[in-house]
């Protein structure tokens, strides 16, 4: 039988190392979870370091990521080759694996990037997701593990931690377990500074499992953890401890959660829990002990594999594991592009966008919707059925109005792998889901953001809902694509890079108000370089218009206007800066072209600057919305052909 | 006795006919609530429609404001007189004070603008945080009243409506109030959708008190509000309703919600709750009622005016209501300069807030801090004793981990009035204020945002924690002020200027590690102007250093290092962009110089373009950071005194 008590030990001394040697860390969790995390990798996990990347192995999550200690030792003592001494040495250090903050790096063992509290938990419900999605396509022959997520009292104050409580007990995550690090004390001192609510019975009301012990008897936390594992809901495992356990002058004290230590404090700590090693040094017994604790996965891995082999399914589980497209993807691309150009009417680019979604339920049945309570005017629904807590087949998931555990949901479901996440909501609510999309970009996550309700041409709900900052916030946003498609066209063009894009997350940016095509063919995907000349001018180009979304069809319309009074204007649609800004300089130049440019676009002008030089005009907001109808609110800000021709008119020579 | 029903149907067909003639709109919540609403307005809330401003008024927060036809009926019926039935005729167009989701008009009765949903009843915790501070100091002759708001299930649903109960229940704000409108249905259909939770049981885990009532039943609503009036906790009174009452063909159905009116639901409806009157008309004898309904509210102000003309602490009160500085402000304002000048070693510029917040303690009493439990890196309570269950008299409130709260709360004290919200936590942490520092730019409230680790400067807490897009998707927000002050003096700077714009929010971006002070002796503030040529070349300029931040120091530093190799640099402090471009152009033009320029900032360069001409160099991040310490990291991704050399060197003729 291993020494558990020893092995958590080991957690307490390689952190307490790891810290003093990094100069600063946070000790509190991992010394006050060594016994909770030593148990459950003890006794109850599911993996195999041999392969931390087998698809059927249970995921860890560190929520409370401050305590990044806590898992490195873990990953380090259990055998995962990555996360070496050398490693632990440069916790906190430049280059190494172990950072300040978990950073994914699933081939060392590290599922996801964790730190801003809370999102932790909800990407941990996004894996349970697709856990559970998995399982029901290709049984529970290849798909049962479970999701582990350690949790601080900071996770569960933040509301997106309150929105992943209740929705995982609404959809009966039975494979989800919270180890929640119940230890009376935060930044700020007490708990009871800011909380005095009773977490259980906030979790029993919604419908979880509840057990609650003393988180440094190793018994009652596996006896707890046996029990959620029976058990149909999700579990809460409340675990009472005693923050930064181990350090004389520090636990249960304020200062635990991340004092600095000294090299009398781990003196004093080794004093009292007589452990006489070095520094990094961790006895052969205790050792042996860690290093049999996954043995059973290796075992269970092998099992899955001649079972995998056997497969009917195989190739498909392989192919979805990947994150391949299917072999008839660019067919299948091709016609998402035909289907939305054989529409000539005006549409909504969110409907076109709700088609391709469609479209892709049977021939791309990897993908997995999320929507927060928008199914009737996003469309993206239609042929899916629901993921429920009773059918876990369905591709769509009602995540209700919590759009901030909706959007670390998708990164859960992408970093878990198998799934290709979309995410739908109006733009207006990306600013709820904006730190778990910048996790998506930091993380390079696959996923799918489509927004709808874009801007003005949302009407009479108002500025609340009307982005005009949006666009902007996000094209500051590293790593992510920004894409606002002018027609149908470009909306499954966009779908189609999008979903190309295996290395980065994607966002849309759709109208609600219907726009007039202004790609009447399909063909080549033009939006693959970000920018492209829509519609040359006919001669020597007086003025270049450059336009995005809804406002192309205003821009074609003052190219038409315009080459009546003879004046030969270029359009060019920007469907994506990021790739645009990725071409060579070359074709940038071309698109771009020497004549004034007009930039149009219904949002501020902020970051146009990178395409307008001094003297370019530009065309859009200068401040927040108004309640009207869109086409009067266009008129009212000045959005319109008139005031896109005049502005060629004045900037061209003549003119 | 008032026929409360019948001014229920009032407010119904009030909904009914201006939805009808706006076209679009949101009946279920004004059709729903209407004898929930009458019910408080006839028989419990204290307001005068002749002075909607009186500071002593009961508040009203309508959270979810998609029902906004609600509020605006009952403005109109109650005798707000710039609710007119033309106001109504115009609902949600162009011009009108009933906008598609309530947008503040003070004047007019709308407290707040709420629509994007969780975050209303998050602004009615800061009111009801702002009357209890305000009641402890100024007794509760002056201050009595209570804060009462309509929440739907959405709102619940949001993370942040979870935080506000949470917060709630443990400062025990006993005159709040929650209206929950149970109705079962949200946009997507039955609630059973996406949640099952025991709502009330969820209540009573945060410490509240909670009435189950028929929503539809007048004397049960009434006598829940009576105990919600008596009980020292905060009240949740939910209430049972069908959604859409009155209308025969959508009554407790999805299509309830939002579905478009037809003419022939409403003389259904007319039909079916015996309303024979034209639109828009209220019979005289319901008029009667409610014109009589808020009658006791003039009393109570008259009383009130009565106890504020004998009370010692008149002028201090009205001081406090009006917003003004104290007499003696700009002595203070410049004691804080000097105060920062006299520290001549490099500090953090969150220390220097630190100590400008403390010396406002006492000079500015009217100052309430909020911070997300990070009491002491911020280090902004010092003087200050804590606002809790207990004691209402301190300015200091114990957020908790729960940023999007704290912002909405701010948003919530600043709209009640009385009192200066300054909100504290880390810029990492702003992408969870977000939503509600939008509403902040977007109402005009005059709320100060300090974030401290603004940068890469963070250190080792790594990327998750590094803002480097942040401060460029805020320059992207209307009328929100974002100041990177470079030391302490432009650190006390930004807050005397912040203090003194009373229409609009500001946020500070403070550095984590120590930056060398760069104004040496107090005097004008000459961030004023937003930026400022800190240091005029030594000669005809051979190129200008445009900085913010802790970065203005390294500028500096190579103007030094220029001059000693005879090249004269400008350096040019940019504290505050969008103060900057209000100036002038030739204030502009003389400051930003012909020369070469040099944009430095620790992050992105997006959005530089407005200042950077081609040709012009930029030196700060081109993606996200890395976990190290911030001198490591400074030099890893090259910004640096060198590397500013370098450029000015390159970018200079003969350089």
């Amino acid at each position: 039988m291993p020494d558990i008590r020893r092995m958590a030990d080991a957690i307490r001394f390689l952190s307490i190392d790891a810290i003093l040697n990094a100069g600063e860390g946070h000790q509190g969790v991992p010394l006050g979870m060594a016994e909770i995390a030593a148990t459950l990798y003890a006794r109850h996990l599911k993996a195999d370091p041999a392969d931390p990347l087998w698809p059927d192995r249970d995921r860890v999550v560190l929520s409370n990521g401050h305590g990044s200690m806590l898992l490195y030792a873990l990953l380090h003592l259990s055998g995962y080759p990555h996360v070496t001494t050398e490693a632990l040495r440069g916790f906190r250090k430049l280059g190494s694996v172990c950072a300040g903050h978990p950073e994914i790096e699933q081939h060392a063992g590290i599922e996801i990037t964790t730190g801003l509290l809370g999102q932790g938990i909800a990407c941990a419900v996004g894996m349970a997701v697709a856990e559970a999605r998995l399982a029901a396509r290709f049984g529970p022959e290849l798909v049962d593990h479970r999701t582990w997520a350690f949790v601080g009292d900071g996770c569960l104050q933040e509301g997106i931690g309150q929105e992943a409580i209740s929705l995982a007990g609404h959809l009966r995550l039975g494979k989800l377990t919270f180890l929640w690090d119940d230890n009376h004390i935060t930044d700020d001192g007490d708990t009871a500074l800011s909380i005095s609510e009773d977490t259980p019975a906030r979790f029993r009301a919604a419908n979880w499992h509840v057990e609650e012990v003393d988180g440094h008897d190793v018994d009652a936390v596996s006896a707890a953890i046996a029990a959620a594992k029976g058990d149909p809901r999700p579990s809460l495992i409340a675990c009472r401890t005693t923050i930064a356990r181990g350090l004389p002058r520090l636990e249960g004290r304020r200062g635990g959660h991340s004092a600095p230590l000294t090299p009398v404090d781990a003196a004093e700590a080794r004093a009292a829990r007589d452990w006489p090693h070095p520094p990094f040094h961790v006895p052969q017994e205790v050792l042996s002990d860690w290093r049999g604790a996954l043995a059973g996965g290796a075992g269970a891995r092998t099992g899955w594999a001649e079972r995998l082999a056997a497969h009917p399914d195989a190739a498909e589980f392989r192919r979805w594991t990947a994150g391949d497209p299917p072999a008839d993807w660019p067919r299948v691309a091709a016609a998402l592009a035909e289907a939305a150009a054989a529409v000539a009417e005006p549409r909504p680019t969110i409907a076109a966008s709700g088609d391709v979604c469609d479209a892709l339920a049977g021939a791309l049945p990897e993908t997995m919707v999320l929507c927060a309570d928008l199914e009737a005017p996003t469309n993206h629904k239609r042929g899916r059925a629901a993921f429920t807590a009773g059918d876990r087949a369905g591709s769509y998931v009602h995540c209700g109005v919590r759009e901030h555990l909706m959007g670390a949901m998708t990164d859960g479901i992408a970093a878990h792998g198998g799934l290709r996440p979309i995410n739908v909501t109006y733009l207006a609510f990306a600013d709820y889901e904006r730190p778990a999309m910048r996790m998506a970009a930091l993380m390079g996550l696959p996923a799918l953001f489509v927004f709808s309700h874009d801007s003005i041409g949302v009407g009479s709900n108002g500025p609340t809902h009307q982005p005009v900052e949006i666009l902007a916030s996000f094209r500051a946003m590293p790593d992510m694509r920004v894409f606002r498609p002018a027609d149908a066209v470009e909306t499954a063009e966009a779908w189609e890079i999008a979903l190309d894009h295996r290395t980065g997350p994607t966002m849309l940016a759709l109208s609600r108000q219907a726009t007039a095509p202004v790609r009447l063919a399909a063909g080549e995907n033009r939006s693959r370089r970000g920018a492209y000349v829509l519609a040359e001018a006919d001669g020597p180009r007086a003025a270049t218009i450059l336009a995005t979304g809804a406002e192309v069809a205003l821009a074609m319309g003052a190219r038409r206007n315009l080459a009546a009074q003879g004046v030969a204007a270029a359009v060019v649609s920007m469907p994506c800066w990021e790739i645009f800004e990725a071409q060579d300089a070359e074709y940038r130049a071309r698109v771009l072209g020497d004549a004034p440019r007009i930039g149009v676009e219904a949002a501020l002008s902020f970051g146009w600057e990178r395409w307008l030089r001094q003297g370019d005009r530009f065309i859009g907001m200068t401040g927040f919305g108004a309640s009207a109808r869109a086409e009067v609110l266009y008129e009212h800000f000045g959005i319109t052909v008139d005031r896109i021709v005049g502005a060629v008119l004045e900037a061209t020579p003549g003119g």
